[in-house]
């Protein structure tokens, strides 16, 4: 057998098995060590490959795609730091649960570890961030040796998805000359099993009838209940959720990743203000829990978190389909390893529908009590970072995807987005809470679903403006509003805020770029907004034209924490005003 | 002890030693887990604190400081992917060699592992890509833990530089609150061993006289040497390995980034362009060794490895005094783990002066033939990335450094750059060879040595735009010769090049991208040069104004590869036409 007949028959049983497994994007950052499978999937007519220069962002890039699609998205390096650039985007995929499939050329065993360049030590790169390491046998055209080529590809990309999905990592080794064979016309024709190596059919986790009815009747055994929803991407669940709490009388406070605000359910149970309302002790006091059972990750809410450790006392089931320890408190009393769309309907088939306590009716009063607060407090004659979220559910198309930033918009969009009647895929990055890789991710994710909306900081913005390129280079469409405030607002509701000494140095941070230069030369067009009116416009008028687009919002961090603080004082004034029963 | 109390003392405590082992620069990236450790920093008089969002270009600013000064620079940043967009630069250190401290703050044990935010593994975080890791104690007051932190970090500052230096990690465990207390007067006054923890000596490899004498008369066995420098940061080593030279007879093959070529040393033995001749075979008839002596890392001319690999058979000493095994090869005979300044001055110790062979003369003959040759062919009259180089050594001032990025600058640095009497100090990242970071190292580079010269692709610059930042805020001076070929000029010189079938989408990759806005943003000045006279003066003019100053040369791929190519051409009509022998 010749180098490159090994090589290229190798590879392209890879491909074509990588194509049978559904994987359709892979995104590929130009390098030399990489080029024999760069020039196979490029031949191959089912895969969309998306070339991205800087690997940091293309990870990221690859992680939207994943998020959005449902499906793995493969990402192709070449060796040495190119595949370290990957790290922030794969540690960010294992904590989301997001299925990556890593594929990093090497050099061959020869000529690792002896100074050659280029070469770096690529065994367990990732360590424990991905789900499964391997490196690759040397490229070998042999019956034995292309069954193993796919059978690797089918395993890797199976074992990315099973639950928790993640990252899995297939490093190379390519020994030069690299060039492929690419004239025969019958690259990807399979002489054995044409139609795919392996399927791999994954089992859901579920539960058994009588650890069903278990859980059935120790729920029975208390009055006041609450269902917690974090961030969770399971279609099914939505649904059912929100019948288990009719069935069970217990309100849903739903985390803005749920889904649970804007997937055009009924509603009648989403609590979307347990942040404001549960920072005082009044509305805490009336709404103590007895038993907790709680879907998807942490919620973002701190209030709730706090509201969560002092209930200590309650019984708490902790839900989690991919079986993991999703429990930052140590409140859970019960870990079910169950699928959660399955655990509802499983549930739902013992229960019979309780009638409404006075317990759920308070949640869902005070809920409606504070939003009507702060709706009436906020200031709609300057710029400020509550209205922009407040106004989104108006402003967004049916079935637009928005993404939020980490820091201050996820919790911003946790306390001002509410409930709405449009189908709206809320995604952020909230497996690590990075501000990197964001305007990657939501680029990535700009390929499946609805018009992209993006809400980032500024420090969240500059930190990936590499991953506009693709947007430039493949007329991508992507909304971005970039809150302004010169660095870092977070900081200006920690305790910190109070300690002058340092403060903008070291947090505070301020930049002072004006981004109007960087949307240019990614030819986007940008728009300064100084008025809501205008802010209005900008978001409508972004859905007319296609491309990158650039709404800035100015805005000053302590005036956004004043107007923060002067919001919940409403909230407090309300509730307050309710005496000492919320009837 | 209070919370507090413990926090505070206990990070003073390794902050005050921080200072004791010669750390001066800490590269901070802003975060909420890290605020204890960046609040106490900030306090420190001795310390030089710089601020940078981007925690990928923050790590190889300290890169370029810690290269540039010669000290470990130390890095801090908050939990989460921060750590892990270190990682890059981290894997660049540690083949480079250069001694980082990378400080992360990371949640306390119990928030690990539990779906707590922004939490993520950090445990080996780096794998094996740092000397040593460890996870730190949790904040203690007590006597005996006082001095445990100034002990790893003296510890760990000593281990970066110990040969073969390198990065070095330790994890902070941060319980909330997170604010030191720092009213204290005597914040960095230590109670014990005021002046310093413990004091680290580092002994070089040496070898006794045996060793010493074994290999003198082993080199007496041999008629034709040569003495290969490849990159070497090593001040005491350059002026000796010229007086080995002259003892031994022997040439010297610098690589641009041994230093020879700039040092103001006397020249007499560098041989400076045999990555011209020794694409030629009559050449390499002529100049085949019996013995080599090679010093640092595998020079970058991929014609003088060939040549080395071609000459198999000769007696090949490799020189490190880092005792690693830099022979991508395996053409070492004899591995010698000896401190390189220290192995030249034990020969010296025994040898006599040898009479000047024939092989000498011929080497350094055909090197002012090659040179002559390429100088008389160089094009004047349209801008070629060969001149870009030629220029350098008479542009630039006395004192300068010049760093450069990877692919085709290091190569045509290789061959353009040559022997000149000024002491310009060379660097790149040639750890692993990455276009990451490149940008960021040579600012941080700059602030330590002469006004900092960087030549990069496009592609490069692209890569690490954030890194021009801390330009803007502090004002820092740089000036960045961009030659902007629109894509990976390497790939036109590699096998595929021949290959149009997706050439220009896989591995050309045009960006099209317009640098004169991202220069604006960072308030810089930016000036394209359409002719010789243009550069010369945007090289000279950028000397007398401080800040950020980027010379874009816009050239063509395709015909740079010609250019090339007709430059060798020219070498081998010089060295045909010296018939059968170079007397």
């Amino acid at each position: 057998m010749s180098h490159q007949s090994a090589l290229t028959a190798y590879i392209a049983a890879f491909v074509a098995e990588l194509v049978h497994t559904g994987i359709k994007d892979v995104v590929v950052s130009p390098g030399s060590r990489s080029t024999p499978m760069a020039m196979v999937m490029a031949e191959h007519p089912g895969l969309n490959l998306h070339i991205h220069v800087d690997e940091r962002s293309a990870a990221f890039f690859a992680l939207g795609i994943a998020k959005a699609s449902g499906r793995p998205a493969a990402l192709l390096c070449t060796s040495g730091t190119a595949a370290a650039n990957y790290f922030p985007a794969v540690v960010e995929a294992r904590y989301s649960r997001v299925p990556l499939l890593v594929l990093t050329a090497d050099r061959p065993h020869e000529l690792r570890d002896v100074g050659a360049p280029q070469a770096i030590d690529q065994m367990d790169l990732y360590g424990k961030h991905v789900k499964w390491f391997s490196d690759m046998a040397l490229p070998d055209e042999s019956a034995d040796m292309l069954r193993y080529a796919r059978m690797v590809c089918g395993r890797a990309a199976a074992l990315a998805i099973q639950a928790p999905a993640g990252p899995v990592h297939l490093n190379f080794p390519f020994r030069e000359p690299l060039i492929p064979h690419l004239e025969n016309e019958q690259l990807f024709e399979l002489a054995e099993r044409a139609e795919g190596f392996v399927s791999v059919t994954q089992g859901k986790r579920s539960l058994d009838q009588e650890a069903l009815k278990r859980i059935v009747s120790e729920l029975g055994a208390y009055e006041n209940g609450i269902i917690v929803c974090g961030e969770l991407d399971n279609e099914a669940f939505s649904c059912k959720v929100e019948q288990l709490a009719e069935a069970l009388g217990y309100p849903v406070l739903a985390d803005p990743l749920s889904q649970l605000r804007s997937e055009g359910n009924s509603g009648d149970w989403v609590v979307d203000a347990y942040d404001a309302f549960l920072r005082f002790e009044h509305a805490k006091q009336w709404l103590k829990p007895d038993v907790v059972i709680r879907f998807g990750a942490m919620p973002v809410s701190k209030a709730l978190t706090i509201f969560l450790k002092e209930n200590r006392d309650a019984r708490q089931f902790v839900v989690d389909g991919g079986g993991g320890w999703l429990d930052p408190h140590a409140l859970s009393t019960e870990m079910v390893y169950c699928d959660e769309a399955l655990f509802c309907e499983g549930l739902l088939s013992l229960i019979d529908k309780k009638q409404p306590t006075n317990y759920a009716g308070q949640w869902l009063k005070l809920n409606s009590l504070a939003k009507a607060a702060m709706d009436a407090e906020m200031d709609r004659d300057k710029m400020n970072e509550s209205l922009v979220y407040r106004e989104l559910p108006e402003l967004l198309p049916e079935g637009a995807s928005l993404f939020v930033g980490n820091s201050m918009p996820i919790r911003d969009l946790d306390s001002f987005f509410w409930l709405n009647d449009k189908k709206i895929n809320v995604m952020a990055n909230r497996g690590a809470n990075g501000i990197d890789g964001v305007v990657s991710t939501a680029l990535g994710a700009s390929l499946y679903g609805g018009p992209m909306y993006l809400v980032v900081g500024d420090l969240t913005f500059y930190h990936d403006m590499n991953g506009l390129l693709p947007a430039k280079l493949y007329n991508m469409d992507l909304t971005v509003i970039v809150i302004n405030n010169n660095g870092g607002g977070i900081f200006s509701f920690l305790p910190q805020a109070g300690q002058a000494r340092n403060f903008e140095r070291l947090f505070g941070t301020p930049l002072d770029l004006d981004y109007t230069h960087v949307v240019e030369m990614y030819g986007g067009t940008f728009t300064r907004v100084e008025d809501w009116i205008s802010y209005r416009d900008a978001i409508l008028s972004a859905k007319s034209k296609r491309g990158l687009k650039v709404i800035e919002v100015v805005t000053d961090r302590e005036e956004n924490a004043a107007d923060h603080r002067r919001l919940w004082a409403a909230v407090s004034r309300e509730i307050s005003g309710l005496g000492d029963a919320v009837e």
